[in-house]
């Protein structure tokens, strides 16, 4: 097995070569921090999505879907806080043109000091940012002397806050700049708050219950890293739970345990997973904690989940003077109905692509299998067969003797289950090893045998045995194992 | 039955009413020409996307999915013609600062003219059109006297080409403004052209094979209207599929057929759509048509089928110099492999919006079911019950006498395999009646003979008909008629 970082390249080296995630316009030399999915790595991330959702609605009472667009009213991001405060510090330099994250470039410098002397100026560096103290922050980069990687000079702007949103500008009226300017959503939640009353009127919704969303969210990430862990363009599945204010120290220690719980559904061990607890709270929140996963480059965040209090539903009350309230009509303690109030809410919030990139991490492996006398080695891309891109390789020995009219049939039967794979060409061995960089759980090897009495080769990936069984049992067999 | 326009704005409410399509955050006043799926509505769609997906990719020879970025390298689009092309003429209302699109302007004056008159002032304009002659078009407007409908007056600026791509930009560098401008796709197509080579080799695809996409696309329309018809944000599901040059026609008459296949699956009636023959091509078409669905608001286009040659290919080969060619080891007639070309491409592109509201229009039916004596109505939608958003309404006759326990039973059950909705409050006959308007096909309901015998009432949205049947046939029963 490579080492971590080397599995890592080597991960996304095999993405590319398996088509499942290729750099975005590549053939133009790509476009940074955006990645395409190619035939498999769409299959997997789809699974993956119809997986979410059905488990975290069509599964769960009281929690319904929606879809809403990725343009919103603009007003949005003023009452949700992102106009204001979704920003992060940035420096340009003067002569390269380039512009530096001021946590990053400092970050960067620390790591080349003696670690005493970095751990001292990381501490000077938090002080300034915790007051906001630009100025204070240049002075430290131009007095430690923090160049430019590109331009090799210490000439630097002053700092500034730098919002990460795009925007781009609605054309149907002409005017001033910025009179049509909306936002891409940087979260998806936002759509589900601005729709809380549409949802909760005329699905007769009642507290406790969530509303769940999976999309498209956009981030003006300045720097690219980390394959398709932070990228520009990304995809959040969301869900906000929403709650009877007082409810939710019960209802946040509920979700941690069911997403974990599907978490661990996914066939990847609890030793893998830990939970991390925010200490310093965005402001929307009373309780914070991540579900890290400890991918090739450290345990990172997969899921968050959010105690948002009555934070979002509120400001949008009070931006577009809508009330939104619930009528509880349930009875509380002191013998009277809680009547209206503002739901609180808990919030769970996965990233489809980093739960992608952590399904291929835990999939991923190299295997020896050679002799001294005679080398062999495989990759295999151990996924939960309910997950995998495809379940089944169907694979006639030959292309003749009537072995691909048989296998063909069994492709017509299947196929409408679930998604196979057909393949006639080249030896059985290279066929089951490119099944088995694609993570496939299954091979049926028809062959001659098959004419006499029905049976065929099924040849499992994580063992690599085979077994004969009878041809009418495959379907069944594979169908039962990807539920 | 409503008349069609009226049947149209009845259609619009209900969506609103029962959780299908709510305007985009309605509580900021919505944001023109963006629209938001509710709980009915997403899962109406994803069933729409899902069905499409497995029937082009999953069902066929030769054809996979993938899932590229809205973000693309900026060449894209001067290769594929949009940066250039994709344009409408638009005019400046000076006092009102409301811009108009040029054609849509003249039509609108042309309608309230005698219809003589009115045909030839759209006689003129198509020829300045066709022309690109501007200042013909704004003489044209001035001396008709053409009004803004805001401002009243005649004080229009210049006509200028306005393109319709949303742009937004990158923040990684500072600089002059434009320089790192990136669009938001107006079509998923080029995402496929520029993985054409990566989705080739990495899946070893051999002449003809196709490549299908589902996602989101953007146009900056001027005007908003036609509800969900022509959204500023739209979902495309598009499949490119390559072929050897000079099949083209037998492959374009293929897909024709192949396509409304699909659209008669839906439950459709084939008089409802027609073919519509492209008699101006686009630049990069040998043939071209729509299919067009008989919406209330008349026939109008809903998928596009596209013989698009080699333009794409080609031009992405100019801009990007690499080599988008395919060697094709067949032997032709003359005895000689085909060897390396660049492959022709047919296109079909359907508009999953359009998609959905087209089964709203098909299902949506007012139905009078009163006597004289006893007036009565329902709403139903007569969704095919593969694509209906719940598919089983559980409901137990009463809240007690163990019924409900019986009834969530049931809903464990049948919940893993499709979606089903538990409703205990209210009359039978008024939860049949939601279930009704928001298409669901069957309802179960529970009653004291259940407990005795073990039967329970199945009631069908379509007919209204009750009958007995086993309690533990229901699963299958629904699980056979949603195939």
């Amino acid at each position: 097995m490579a080492n971590d970082s080397n599995k890592f390249q080597a991960i996304i080296s095999h993405c590319k070569e398996y088509g499942f995630i290729f750099p975005s316009s590549e053939i133009y030399d790509g476009l940074s921090a955006v990645y395409d999915y190619g035939q498999n790595g769409s299959e997997l991330k789809k699974n993956v999505r119809d997986y979410w959702w059905k488990w975290m609605t069509q599964l769960q009472d009281n929690i319904v879907g929606i879809d809403a667009a990725i343009f919103m009213h603009p007003t949005t991001w003023k009452a949700s806080g992102h106009v204001d405060n979704f920003s992060d510090p940035m420096i340009d330099n003067k002569d390269s043109k380039k512009r530096y994250r001021v946590d990053h470039l400092i970050e960067g410098f620390a790591e080349t000091l003696p670690e005493a002397e970095g751990a001292e100026l990381i501490a000077s560096m938090e002080k300034l940012l915790a007051a906001e103290d630009f100025a204070g922050l240049k002075q430290l980069i131009e007095s430690r002397k923090i160049k430019c990687a590109i331009s090799g000079t210490v000439n630097w702007t002053d700092v500034r806050q730098f919002n990460l949103m795009f925007s781009t500008e609605f054309g149907s009226v002409s005017g001033e700049e910025g009179d049509n300017m909306v936002y891409l959503r940087p979260e998806t939640a936002q759509g589900i708050f601005v729709n809380f009353l549409n949802v909760q009127k005329s699905g007769r919704m009642k507290i406790p219950f969530g509303i769940a969303q999976i999309g498209k969210a956009f981030r003006n990430e300045i720097v690219a890293r980390q394959f398709i862990f932070r990228m520009r363009e990304f995809e959040q599945m969301e869900m906000q739970f929403f709650i009877r204010p007082g409810t939710q120290k019960e209802w946040y220690e509920f979700w941690k345990t069911e997403r974990m719980k599907w978490h661990l559904s996914l066939g990847i061990p609890e030793s893998r997973y830990r939970f991390h607890d925010h200490v310093k709270l965005a402001h929307y929140a009373d309780a914070a904690c991540d579900i890290e996963y400890d991918f090739p480059i450290g345990f990172k965040e997969v899921e968050g989940i959010h105690s948002r209090t009555d934070f979002d539903l509120k400001n949008h009350q009070e931006f577009s003077r809508k009330k939104m309230q619930y009528f509880d009509p349930e009875v509380g303690p002191d013998g009277k109905p809680y009547g209206n109030y503002i739901p609180y809410v808990i919030e769970t919030s996965i990233g489809l692509d980093r739960t992608v990139m952590m399904l291929l991490s835990e999939a991923y492996e190299e295997q020896d299998l050679g002799t001294p006398d005679k080398p062999d080695s495989r990759v295999v891309l151990r996924f939960p067969a309910k997950l995998a891109p495809v379940k089944l390789g169907i694979l006639p020995l030959t292309k003749k003797d009537g072995l691909p009219e048989i296998a063909q049939e069994l492709m017509a039967e299947c196929r409408s289950v679930f998604k196979c794979f057909y393949e006639e060409k080249d030896t059985i061995g290279k066929r089951y090893r490119r099944m088995d960089a694609i993570g496939t759980p299954f091979c049926i090897t028809i062959d001659h045998q098959t004419k006499e009495d029905g049976t065929v080769t099924i040849r499992y990936r994580d063992t690599m045995e085979q077994e004969r069984i009878p041809l009418k049992a495959v379907k069944d067999l594979v169908d039962k194992a990807i539920q």
